[in-house]
C-alpha cells in the first residue's frame, strides 16, 4: 500500500519520499519492520500558505466469514454505495485529498496553497513509529508547513461536520499462562486451576454491569463537563431513536442526548475485544487452553495520561490476580497508548472550514467530537505546534472496523468538492489571524 | 474416513455396513447429514463368544498454529512416537484391534470369538445419532453381542490399566447478544452496554477462583466418596510429581493422591473453552463483538443427570443475568449431554483383561477411572444390557485434545498383542459365569 500511494503521488508529480520508520518489537519479542511513511510535496511558492494532510492507508482486520455480504477486500458498488475494507476508513478520504490536487491540475489551475502529504500503514495499530518521525522531521519537511488536516472521522448525522477532538486509547494484553500446553478438558479437568478462569475473574472486575470502570484512579481523571459543553451538546443535531436503530440494540446505555453525546466523546470507556489462545472457531472442542491473552482497551480523554493509566491497570489487574491466590501466571502489557487531541472551533482554520461547508453542501457544519482515536492528532500539536483541523467526509452510518464498510459515492464526490473549495478558503485567511 | 474404515474392514473379508443415522440440527437452526456409522462382522460361529468392538474415526481440531512441532495431520514418526491429530485418540486402538483380526487371519488361525466392529465418525461432539441407532438394531446387530469392548482412553502411568469408570459431558453454548452487528470501540464506547461485558459478568459466577463450583444443585448430586474407593485410590501407582511436570504448572489443585485423582475421576469440573464471535486472532483490533457465545463443559458422574444439570446451568445463568438488568439477549443452549459410566471389576470380563495384560506385560493392571467421556458406554450399557470393558493401550502422555497428540511405536504393537490375547481370553470365560 505505501509503494502503491508513493507511485500515485509520483505520477501526479509530487516530490515524493518513503521515509524508514524503523522496526517494531512484538510482546513475544519478535521484531519486524514497519511500512515506510510516505511523504508527498505539491507547490513550494512562499508566499502562500502551505498544508500538510494526513492520513493513512492499512486498515483493520476483516474476513468474509466475520459477516461480510461481500468480499472485504474486493470494492464492491452496491446502490451507490462502495463497500470494502478500509473504504471509508481511510483511503477514500486520502483518494478524495488526491482527486482535489488532481482536480486543480486537470483545470490547469494553480493550487491556491501548497500541498503536503503524510500517509502511514500503523493507523490501525496506534500509529507506531510515527511520532519519531514527525519529531525527527519538525524542523525539515514539517518546518514550512503551517496548518494540518485530517480527514480520518465521519459525520455524525447526514449534516457535515466539523471535529475538534478525539478520545486518545490504550490498549491492553492481559496474559494468564498456567499449563505448558492445552490440556484435554476430561482427562485433567479439575486437577489445574484453568488460566480461563483467572482470565474471566480479572476481567470481570474492570467494568461494572451498567458499563462504569472499576479500575481505582480512572474516572477521577476526568476533566469535569464544564456548563458550555452541556449547553453545545444540546444544541447538536442527533437523533437517539436513529442511532439505537443502527446499532440494532433496545437500550442504549444513557437514555438522554447529553449523557450519550457526553459518554462517546469526552468521557474513557473499556471494551474487551476478545481472547486469544482460547477456542474460538464455531462448534465444541473439550479444552483446557494453557495461555490465554485478553485484549481490551480503554479510551482516553482529557485530563488522562496514558502512562498513568498503564501503571493503574496493571496494578488493579495485579492486585485482583493476588486474591485468587493462583498458581497460574499473570502478565499484563500496554501495546498502544494514544493520547487524545481538542482544538479551538474558533480558530481561522475552523472558520475556513464552516466556510468551505457552506459553499459545497449550502448548511453550517455541526461541530463534533470523535469518540475513536486519531492518535497523530495530539502528536503533530504536541511536536509541530501548528494548529490542526479535522474535515470528515465519511458518512455516519460507514460501518467503520465492522462488517460491510462502506463509502458512499454521494460522500465521496461531494468530499472531493468540499476540499477542493477549502484549499481556496484557506489560502483567504487573513495572515494576521495566525 | 467412513468410507475409508468400511473399505479397510471389507478387504479383510468382513461384512461390512454403512449405517445411515440421519442428520444434525445445529444450534443455528442448519441441518447437516451425519457421517454413517460403520458396523461389521467377522464369524457367525454360535457355540463361541461375539464381543463388539467400539471406536471413532472422527478427531478434536487441530492447527498448526495452536503449537504442533509437525502438521497434525501427516502422521510423522519422530524417536519411536507417531505424532498427529487422532493418532491416540483414537486411530490407533482402532488399528490395533484390526490388526488383531489379520493377526489371526494371517497365521491361518480361526478367531478364538466372533468379533464386530461398530465405528463411528461422532465420538467428538457427543456421538450423535449413535444412541438411536443402538436402539434400533438392539435386536438385530447386537443381539447375539455378548461383551463389549471399548479402547478409547488411556493408562494413568507406564503400568498398563483397565477402566471401569468414565464421566459424561454437558457442554453449552452460553451467547450474548446484542448490537445487530460488530462496532468500532472508539465510535460506540460507551453508548451501549457490551455483550463481552455481560459473557465474562456471567462466565465469572460459573466457579469460584479455587475451582470450586458454584452452580446451585451440581455439587449436592454428587455420590459420596466411599472408605472402599478412598483405600482402592490409595493403592493406585500415581506420582504426583511426575503429572505436575508433565502439565508443566507449579501447583495443582490438590496437594494429595486421593483427592487429585477423585477430582479428577469422579467429581464434576467446569471448563470454558473459548469464546465465538470475539476477537482472537494475534494483534489488535477496536471492536465490540455484537455476538459473542462462550463454550464451557461440566464433567458429570454419578449421580448427576444431563437433563437435572441443563435446568440448573440454564436457570442459574438466566438469574444471574437478569441481575445485570443487561439489554442484551442471553441464549443458553446445551449441545452435548452425556452420562457418566461405570462397571464392576469383578465381572470375568475384568478378570479376562487383568489375564491377557498379566500374559502380554508380565504385570497387573491398575484399575483405574478415566476423566473424559466415552458417551457411547453408558448407551451399550442401558439399551442393549451387555457387558462392558473399557481396555486402553493410550499412553499416560499421549496428549489426547492438545498440541503434539501421539501415539508410541511400543504402546501401538505391545497393544496390538494385547487383543490378540484378550480375544483369546475372553473364548475362556465359562459360560456359566456370565
Amino acid at each position: 500500500m505505501m509503494e502503491m500511494t508513493a507511485q500515485k503521488l509520483r505520477l501526479m508529480g509530487g516530490t515524493v519520499e518513503l521515509v524508514d520508520i524503523g522496526e517494531q518489537e512484538l510482546p513475544d519479542g519478535q521484531t519486524l519492520a514497519l511500512p515506510k511513511v510516505v511523504t508527498a510535496r505539491f507547490g513550494t511558492d512562499s508566499s502562500k500558505y502551505t498544508v500538510c494532510v494526513y492520513g493513512h492507508v492499512d486498515v483493520q482486520p476483516a474476513k468474509r466469514e466475520d459477516g461480510w455480504a461481500t468480499d472485504p477486500y474486493n470494492l464492491t458498488d452496491i446502490n451507490g454505495n462502495l463497500y470494502g475494507r478500509g473504504a471509508s476508513d481511510n483511503k477514500a478520504p486520502v483518494l478524495a485529498w488526491i482527486h482535489a490536487v488532481e482536480a486543480y491540475q486537470a483545470l490547469n489551475m494553480e493550487l491556491p496553497v501548497n500541498v503536503k502529504f503524510v500517509i502511514e500503514g500503523m493507523e490501525e495499530t496506534g500509529s507506531n513509529g510515527l511520532d519519531a518521525m514527525i519529531l525527527a522531521q519538525r524542523d525539515t519537511f514539517f518546518s514550512d508547513v503551517d496548518y494540518i488536516i485530517i480527514s480520518d472521522c465521519g459525520w455524525l448525522s447526514r449534516r457535515p461536520a466539523l471535529t475538534y477532538g478525539t478520545r486518545g486509547n490504550c490498549y491492553f494484553f492481559a496474559e494468564v499462562e498456567g499449563p505448558k500446553q492445552d490440556l484435554h478438558s476430561g482427562v485433567y479437568g479439575g486437577t489445574v486451576i484453568e488460566p480461563m478462569t483467572d482470565l474471566i475473574g480479572i476481567l470481570d472486575t474492570l467494568i461494572s454491569p451498567s458499563g462504569k470502570i472499576l479500575i481505582p484512579g480512572i474516572r477521577e481523571a476526568v476533566a469535569p463537563l464544564s456548563d458550555e459543553e452541556w449547553k453545545m451538546y444540546q444544541d447538536i443535531q442527533f437523533d437517539m431513536d436513529n442511532y439505537k436503530n443502527k446499532i440494532g440494540v433496545n437500550q442504549l446505555m444513557y437514555s438522554n442526548k447529553v449523557d450519550l453525546l457526553a459518554h462517546m466523546w469526552r468521557y474513557p470507556t473499556v471494551s474487551v475485544h476478545g481472547i486469544e489462545g482460547a477456542f474460538s472457531d464455531p462448534g465444541t472442542k473439550t479444552v483446557i487452553p494453557a495461555k490465554v491473552t485478553a485484549k481490551f482497551s480503554i479510551r482516553q480523554v482529557p485530563n488522562m495520561d496514558p502512562a498513568m493509566v498503564k501503571k493503574q491497570v496493571t496494578d488493579y489487574l495485579h492486585s485482583v490476580f493476588a486474591k485468587r491466590k493462583s498458581p497460574n501466571k499473570l502478565k499484563v502489557t500496554m501495546v498502544i497508548g494514544a493520547k487524545p487531541w481538542l482544538a479551538d472551533t474558533q480558530h481561522p482554520l475552523y472558520e475556513a472550514g464552516k466556510a468551505a461547508v457552506k459553499r459545497v453542501f449550502d448548511m453550517d457544519p455541526d461541530l463534533i467530537r470523535e469518540g475513536g482515536t486519531i492518535p497523530i492528532a495530539r502528536t503533530f500539536q504536541d511536536v509541530t505546534g501548528k494548529s490542526i483541523i479535522m474535515m470528515p467526509i465519511g458518512g455516519f452510518d460507514d460501518g467503520l472496523h465492522s462488517q460491510n464498510e462502506k463509502m458512499s459515492r454521494y460522500n465521496y464526490i461531494e468530499g472531493t468538492k468540499l476540499f477542493i473549495a477549502y484549499l481556496n478558503e484557506v489560502s483567504q485567511i487573513k495572515k494576521t489571524s495566525v
